[in-house]
């Protein structure tokens, strides 16, 4: 990928920007609308802040594609070139029900290989990002890598629709051979919090691609493995159900379990 | 209560002065106990916090009981006269696992009734507070009181043991029935979420005094009803199952779900 610095200084603005226009948002009347489901929400914010990033990236890389969640990128149907994946807020029901605990997420694939990722904690101002190759950070800190602790020594952070599954204890069962799950309603936060060794899983019931996207990069470049449930690689242009983890989880999990049977 | 103005400042200085011991020892190797499992830890510095403010009380008020979680308070029986209630680390599995999300409090009840309640987010630098009848502070400002949200609408907070039960599938309805789960793993910062409103429900499978005290009396400032499961009020000497709420989805709770019978 060429101009990985300038992109990576750019992209960093942006997203300070966009920071400050989801928390100015708390003291305007937004508005809401629910997609799938009443707990599936997209707020003028999330579509104000793609709209930002969309308009940001045609003017200082017009001939590169955006796939982002509110719709208003490209059509995107493979992943040749540089594409950039945004989410505007991961975290949305937080965002309008905590006014916390959600994430402005930006990451830059390449024929289909990460190479930038960014996740945003806007109300703790914690940035995470990832160079590939380049090792990931925190604020500019450099993260360690992980250690590679074990199921039964860590805690996990398990989506509500797997632990709260009627068909499937299996979600549970991990839980139980845990150290404890933990919730937090954020993909990307989630992801965050394993790579900064605070969880050693996060499990996802049904991840887009830019719920993923950045939160694989920066992963990734911390020694930990994130792949579907059933072990195979991230098809980065459909849902998935997905696990990142420490290698050691990570093995136990996808051998153990059978989530990824769950419908 | 008297001197609650003094009572007040003290308890503020002291909890500073702990939240300095539990960072401190992030830079050391601490010593990790387990109590009655693997998942239920001591460490030298729950201790080390608890017997600080034993001396504390003792110096300023010698003549008052203490009733601390690591059992270097009183023997306490009854309620009479005044008792403070301790958890120097509450969420110590946060604390040793994810350095993050525990909590410091204290409560200072008479004759059963609380008058004063103190939860301090070490890592995040919240004091929420309390004194009766006189409201609720995050960081000294004034909380508003909590506008009655029904469970359809809010997020809940319910203690992984409920949500994980292979015998009960009660605890997942109510998370169905709302907008979503979220998980601390802290009793303290879960009440606080209510509290403030980013949560309509906080359900604990089995809560000690000293895991209820602070948060009691917080939550009852704000408006919030914290009983017993069964919707009976809570026993301060003894473990209960809990449920703090916004009014309309305490009732919802309690009248629609059979929590309390769960083992």
């Amino acid at each position: 990928m060429n101009q990985i610095v300038k992109r990576d200084q750019l992209i960093k603005e942006w997203i300070y920007v966009a920071a400050d226009i989801s928390r100015t948002s708390f003291e305007q009347t937004i508005n809401i609308e629910e997609k799938t489901n009443r707990t599936d929400l997209v707020t003028s914010i999330d579509k104000e802040i793609e709209q930002y990033f969309i308009e940001k990236i045609a003017t200082h890389f017009p001939n590169e594609r955006v796939l982002g969640e509110e719709g208003s990128g490209h059509q995107i149907t493979d992943l040749k070139g540089v594409v950039w994946i945004i989410d505007p807020i991961d975290g949305t029901l937080n965002f309008v029900k905590q006014k916390n605990d959600f994430a402005i997420m930006i990451s830059v694939y390449e024929n289909g290989i990460g190479y930038l990722g960014y996740i945003y904690d806007v109300m703790k101002d914690e940035l995470y990002s990832a160079v590939k190759n380049q090792g990931a950070c925190l604020n500019e800190i450099p993260l360690k890598k992980v250690k590679d602790i074990p199921l039964r020594e860590g805690l996990v952070a398990v989506s509500h629709r797997l632990m709260s599954s009627e068909k499937n204890d299996e979600a549970r069962k991990i839980g139980r051979a845990s150290s404890g799950v933990r919730m937090v309603g954020s993909a990307g936060l989630e992801t965050a919090r394993v790579a900064t060794g605070r969880l050693v899983a996060y499990i996802g019931a049904s991840l887009a691609p830019w719920d993923i996207g950045a939160g694989k990069v920066i992963s990734e470049e911390l020694g930990l493995i994130y792949t579907q449930l059933n072990g195979e690689k991230i098809d980065m242009l459909h849902y998935n159900k997905t696990i990142v983890a420490t290698p050691s989880a990570h093995k136990e999990i996808i051998e153990k379990f059978k989530l990824d049977k769950e419908g």
